[in-house]
């Protein structure tokens, strides 16, 4: 597959957050009649979560053999805000690694104080440095002052390996990348597939890449919204199950290559709850990771983070903090909302992803949407 | 306490370990056509590794009303010895609590030195500082002195909670259970469902308990044996999932109380394993058990241990010890082989579990094993 | 040493938290002259946080030759109610293990839930399991019953190792002791040295035991209050330091046997910190413990537990819970006053141990104040 | 950027790992007359452990008025070889975060993993990034390839904040410098105080920066070797504690901007320790830091690892691992050596800094040898 100009508009495009709408309509893993537990919010997306921003820098040129420094390129940066752009306002959060082949930093200040400060960053195995300096530099250029100098200067950074397809050790990736999926973040519906860190990824050996979906709880239960992105980069084809159903045996063809990938789940939600109950959460993205056949293999760096966007000014530096929180009892929505999500939000970017060709013509195909709904009717398990 | 005369029997029965022959034929869920992945070894049970014996004491009498202190009595002891009752030589282990919300002992000390240094025991959660205790005296009586005088001083118990069917607040369980239990444990089949710890215990609202599996890992990945033995006591009916299928949904009938149950899960392996890499075994439990539903619930004490048979002799005091280790990139089948005993565990605790009317004739169904069968058919999952 | 009535007497009135008017008047270590860093609270006492209780049950009997069943008997029970007797209502906790050669049951639900639900007993390290049952029996007779049932149904106990002074094999605590001790918790002065669970415990080769200690915050930092109990069974005499002052290597003179210890630390304070926060308090116990000289050896259980009598009624189970934080900005000078109070307990319990003797003869003998006074002098450090 | 002569030339030669001839002398503590517990290696430096390989880039220029990206520059880059630079063998390694206000990347793998697959690069806190990309662009074009092509790819990378003097929004450290500090990387005596990663780093309000020391174990305990290097940033004046004294009380002039610093600390030893006891090593540094009188404030970043140059080859792919393991029973004289050497290493960083003026002319002083001696001996602490 050769790319050309149409791409050049594409990475513009994605770079915007928004799918070009002269593209075909992308899909969600529902429409295509997966049956999944749970109501999402309005836009099936981590931005059901008031106040989340997303933005994305996608990389995609050159074809062909590779030359490491010159291509070719298939990859890009995600930016996840929890309170938007405009805000300094540290939230609440919790960390889990269920397999740590990974990184993610800032975790070791996110698990002592409680706090994420600054936006979840998702991009290449290679690129992670050049992102995490850049978030603290953009910071110091465009952020407002926070009270005590230090926030954001510990930002967290996670990955996945875009090897396969892209020039990893060309590090493409540049300071300037950063500042622009920082500057396209915003809310409302968000790019899947080969979009922002998740463009060269693989998941299930299908072309996968990046994923969301949300869950809106009841009023009883205190209609609270979880959503939740990831970057699926994981999982071997054997292993892929959807809704219950062994989709990835009866779909076994073209394969790329096995299990060494990662996944990154980052779990966002406006319920009050403190740091160690977001490790909860974050703990439960395990469960919705299961439930697409993952056994979280040895090289799959599958690292997970939850915030609340509700408690704002929870970070402040003097004075006594007024807080809320939801009682343990009262948990379970939550956790299932959560589970619901990530397995949906995984489907998702397996169903929006598409075919790539790139380092080397290394191709992973993308989940055929016909042969999905096939195996889905052969198991009596297609929605209407 | 009053047993009548059957029931004595049973409990002696139970106590050796083995199904009485009087009763009828103790079913696996392999049997009823239910399709699970990998190999399991001879017994499919825990005690497929070579070295681990274990033992139960049964504790059933009364009915009707209960009276504190009197019954009903539903309960009982489960010990498990990675290396059998002759010795005092320590395993390596790790373990991992998915929700907390439960009970494992000396699981602080097995965290610093690496080692389980005797038994597992789980039992009822007000039984559990009798068991700890009764643990230390028997080895104290029993067993060789080791080096240093302290192995064992810290036991590893665990529990979950059978007030539903069991007079709990009698406290029925004292020393001589445990010092039965222990005595009783030996290698073979392992009695499942209504026995020991697990006698009154609920599993998705039906009747569960003890249940075990094992995989046999493939001469070219090393010919290791992961076994795993459940304590089952979680989660709610519409989210048991057996492979893949939505059973819990299909049978709703006659539902026990709800998610405040618990689940202990204890994988053995003779794959040489480090404390840490035991640890990621442990974390793999988690995974087995989401694939029958559950999403880890508020209530729900979910807690892990994972022990190595191999490397006799580590826990020796001087010299040097030495040590093999799988490395972790030859991982993958071992975590393959804990997901999938863990899932078939649970669902053989299902589906040996009897049902059972305990304290103030609260019942606990049995999984219909017929209609478990066709809903298995409906779903184009009933193995021929 | 031959103990007659006066001792039947000293076991009743160390039961009862207040030590005798009719003994010399007990010392703590400030009053001879050590410099401690840092403002105690009124009683300088883990008490000086409003609500928190403590009881003890001690036993003492018996002399000369080890008899296992039969003594002598040199230990007992402390009890530690966060919010007194009268209440159900459970405190944000958070625990630490520095080395992990010890027990301290029902840390999993801690971290968890993020709650302590119940008192935090102390013992000797085979009697953890009948005080840990008690605990439950004496809240379901005693207790008021709580929302959801569950409360101090996972009870936290945890011990060090008698066995050099006392028959521990020999199961001397029963569950009358621990009801003992629960009811005797009261407000006010605390008994140290050879009490409660300290009775027959070693500190530094020295008699050591109970300890207690407070830091009153200044206003300006919140008036916070933090106490600290600890019973204290760790160190070797050459490893002694107070106040920077090698005072184990200055009197050598009779050390009892070695390391194996252990020592738990309880830190109390009325400041509203969250978990997270908790455990961060709980880890700056180690750096108490380290002024006194401990590398921490690895027979050492050295667990540290740290809990907030702030936000009462955080637990509930329905609603949104109301609370309120202090900054992480301003928690230094809970760190120091943790330190400072940890510090101090440990040399209190070694200043108000008293000489004992007790299985097979061994002997461990009381820090000399007279010495210790010169020591402090000859390096410069004996206040005033 | 303009270096003068003089200080390009320091540059060099600090790059060299040598303190230049023509310098004075750099001393050690203990050649003041401190006194240590314990015995140090030959060079009472972590390359006393055979194999670590250490190197520094140290960037010194400008001065006056702080202009963003103009300077004035005070720091640098430290890289830790565990096996020098010509071996890609990984390292078992374990860590330890005592208060988490900073950042080790890596860490999430070594603690999966037990492996420490690259060195140990200190830094500045906004220079993470590009030293982390640079390890891996580095080993990518340097080091032979590895069996799996993933060893190196989750570089640890870890920092202390020098904003106080240095220019740290400026981002002066460049990809060369990483490359620089690998290249350099030797065994043989360590520079101390103002080099590498420690150039602009302030301790207990004095200049710091970088310390080593080292013990060698007796024959009878194994003859190992325990090496430590530190970036000591941390710490308020009136804490400072040297061998019990309290120096920093009795030296309070001109001190440097109070507690929001860190310490890293790098523990290094060639006994045969498995992940789980490296680990216990790590977590011992925080004794050797609270015996400096550090109480581990909120704004600090403690972060400890520990690795073993034992068990070459352990983390190869394939087949079985052969290994050795001290036994725990044997692990208290590694202990102390940690503890001990921790102790000394921050001393060494802060009896070798030099006093540095740098951004707006911000001054921190060196701690005066004389006065220090003069303290020392008032307190009967001065070694002869």
């Amino acid at each position: 597959m050769r790319y050309t100009r149409p791409l050049h508009f594409l990475v513009v495009a994605l770079a915007l957050g928004v799918w070009p709408e002269s593209l075909p309509c992308q899909s969600k893993a529902r429409d295509l009649g997966i049956p999944f537990d749970g109501t999402p919010g309005a836009l099936n997306a981590i931005t059901d979560v008031k106040g989340v921003e997303v933005g994305f820098t996608t990389l995609i040129s050159g074809s062909g053999k590779l030359v490491v420094g010159q291509g070719p390129v298939r990859t890009g940066v995600t930016a996840i805000l929890p309170r938007g752009k405009g805000s300094n306002d540290p939230v609440f959060a919790g960390w889990f690694s269920l397999n740590g082949n990974g990184e993610m930093t800032g975790t070791t200040w996110v698990e002592e104080s409680g706090f994420l400060e600054g936006p979840v960053m998702i991009t290449n195995t290679h690129s992670v440095g050049v992102v995490r300096d850049a978030v603290i530099d953009w910071r110091v250029k465009h952020g407002a002052a926070d009270e005590t100098g230090y926030w954001w200067s510990l930002p967290v950074v996670a990955e996945t390996w875009d090897g396969f397809l892209n020039d990893i050790n060309g590090f493409h990736i540049k300071p300037a990348h950063i500042s622009q999926a920082l500057d396209a973040a915003r809310s409302g519906p968000v790019a899947e597939g080969n979009v922002g860190g998740g463009t060269g990824m693989i998941c299930y050996e299908y072309k996968g890449g990046t994923g969301t979906a949300s869950r809106k709880l009841e009023e009883k239960t205190g209609a609270f919204t979880v959503g939740v992105l990831v970057q699926c980069n994981c999982g071997r084809r054997s292993q892929l199950t959807i809704a219950g159903v062994p989709v990835g045996r009866e779909i076994p063809e073209k394969p790329a290559y096995g299990d060494e990938g990662s996944i990154i789940i980052v779990v966002a939600t406006d319920a009050p709850l403190l740091p160690h109950q977001l490790k909860r959460l974050a703990r439960r993205a395990s469960i919705g990771l299961a439930r697409t056949g993952s056994t979280s293999g040895n090289g799959s760096g599958d690292i997970f983070i939850a915030f609340s966007t509700a408690n704002p000014g929870a970070a402040k530096s003097s004075g006594m903090t007024k807080l809320e929180m939801v009682p343990n009892d009262q948990m379970n929505p939550l956790f299932d909302a959560t589970v619901e999500a990530t397995e949906e939000a995984i489907v998702n970017a397996l169903v929006a992803a598409q075919t790539m060709t790139g380092a080397d013509n290394h191709t992973a195909i993308a989940l055929p949407h016909g042969r999905l709904r096939e195996v889905m009717k052969k198991y009596g398990r297609l929605a209407r």
